[in-house]
């Protein structure tokens, strides 16, 4: 696993050639981004690795490309300009073109290094921390992947003031999750934080420490999800189902999780005020649209990657700081679930 | 790495569903064949599958096939089937079904289990051992792709009777390199095999399985080939390139090595001669043919997958039962061995 370490958090962190060239072991080096985030750090990054061969490969930005169209253009790139075993591949941009970044490190010639620089909020707190890796594929959401740790992660918080506030507001989403998870202090200053308007940066910055070292706690206790990491899921069945449902095209990753936690709390008859008031705060959606078809919806929790003997399971809520993984569900309980939306 | 406990040599292993099924973990299985084997040996294994939920997918027959197109079907069966992360891949064919199964299988949900059944003798004795899964890309063989360990490999010796004379010739080529690099009684053993024409089945037999000890030995050592399980890819560097030229149309995998390993022994000025009398009995192709733009090849090696900091690296032949990696091959050295041909 990445070793806590090797996980930085600062500012103008891409303007430090040695510390990033120091988790670079070979000659070369490919940059994966897409086109919204190329335009603010590309050239700053590009700067840093000018003394290696540095390549790079601009995808057009949104979870609906998070595909193999998109990962057989890296692989394109990776074979066109030559690049051989001790390559680093470099993910410059948030959750999508770090998890296909990563599963393309994971595979290219039976696996390359790579490293994670997250530059959303989501990207961050979770996506870039625990080496899971991902396309997604039309009927289900991160179906194909591989558990493949990064040398480093470069967190650079300045990256935070170019992120447009949607994008801001989904990364909270994975914060509220957290808060659920472990409750005690930290749902506390996530609570202040946004009550007070997402104001303090230096609160914001704690949190984003924070959440770090929760993710890092679950992922160190079970790096391949056997059980406990399973648990960093709550939300996601329902999260991954409307995503998959509406084409990875309606909402941000971190949006579809808020609507997925909502959908968690109903499930587990608990805490459904105390979220929706932290939804709400964060500006998040928390409703399933009248449009979709629930019918139609529930066949894509069967593509959940948690299922075992046939059996979904959901991460329920008994209070915040204290889910549990159930297998207890029936189809009855989700219909009723879903009705009361 | 799969144990050599789990590796199982033996004939009408199919027909004993008991022990196929103490193999496999969950409810659900997927079987990857392609219709040359279908026919022989899918419904024995449907049979002894047939408690659980068994799904098949059929390819085209070829290493023109080890692509993405294939994966792609294998995906969409197993995501269309509900397959989840319990499911364990069997992979009943050669080389190409057992690397492109166990590509799926590490990939699936970030990873489910599988089983080789391989039907070649090129499969048996080298392919299905050691964890090395991939797909060709148009430029590159094996460009992508995973370590991942089967469960278990069920090799049946039975299968050889129904094997084209041309698929087993091919297999050869694999012995001959481990006679290389282990020299000794393999090396005598096999010479006698050979020169009796290929006849005695229980000679036979006993080089398979020294085969897969001889293959078990190197992957031991060094499972993610950091080193010495390299020395394995004798001739490959060759072979590999010749592929990628001819689309991976022109020849089976081992008569593209039986060519690579006559390129090494060149190139390591040693050994041409015993090699070449092995070859022959054999029945495999030596040369280059002379249609092939040597000009046009050279690119093809350097996407080799053993390349250091921009260095190519050979496996040369000392003597038989001595081979090194070599970086200290130039390109005229290289241009050289190709003219001799």
């Amino acid at each position: 696993m990445v070793s806590a370490e090797s996980i930085y958090i600062g500012s103008e962190l891409f303007s430090d050639p040695s510390l990033l060239l120091s988790h670079v072991l070979g000659p070369q080096a490919l940059i994966v981004t897409n086109e919204t985030v190329a335009q603010f750090y590309l050239k700053d990054l590009q700067r840093a690795l000018q003394l290696l061969q540095c390549d790079v490969v601009i995808l057009p930005d949104g979870e609906c490309h998070k595909n193999q169209d998109s990962l057989a253009l890296i692989y394109d790139e990776l074979i066109e300009k030559k690049h051989h075993r001790d390559t680093t591949l470099i993910a410059l941009g948030g959750g999508v073109i770090g998890d296909i970044t990563g599963f393309a490190a994971a595979t290219y010639q039976r696996g390359v290094a790579y490293i994670q620089c997250p530059t959303t909020l989501l990207a961050q707190i979770d996506a870039s921390i625990g080496g899971k890796t991902a396309i997604n594929h039309p009927k289900g959401k991160n179906m194909m992947g591989c558990f493949h740790q990064p040398q480093a992660v470069f967190m650079d918080l300045s990256t935070l003031d170019t992120l447009p506030e949607r994008e801001f507001r989904a990364g909270l989403a994975e914060m509220i999750k957290y808060a659920i998870l472990v409750g005690g202090d930290f749902l506390k200053d996530l609570t202040t934080f946004l009550e007070e308007g997402l104001k303090s940066s230096a609160l914001l910055a704690s949190l984003i420490a924070e959440s770090v070292q929760i993710k890092l706690s679950f992922v160190k206790q079970d790096e391949r999800e056997q059980g406990h990491r399973a648990l960093l899921n709550l939300g996601h069945t329902f999260a991954h189902a409307l995503e998959a449902y509406t084409d990875y095209k309606r909402w941000l990753h971190g949006e579809a999780v808020a609507i997925g936690l909502m959908c968690a709390a109903r499930l587990s008859k608990h805490g459904t005020q105390d979220l929706e008031y932290l939804i709400d705060l964060a500006g998040l959606p928390k409703c399933i649209p009248s449009d979709i078809h629930l019918e139609q919806l529930i066949p894509f929790f069967f593509n959940d990657k948690k299922i075992k003997n046939n059996q979904l399971r959901f991460v329920l809520i008994r209070s915040f700081g204290d889910c549990f993984l159930s297998s207890d569900v029936s189809r009855e309980e989700l219909r009723i679930t879903f009705e009361k939306f």
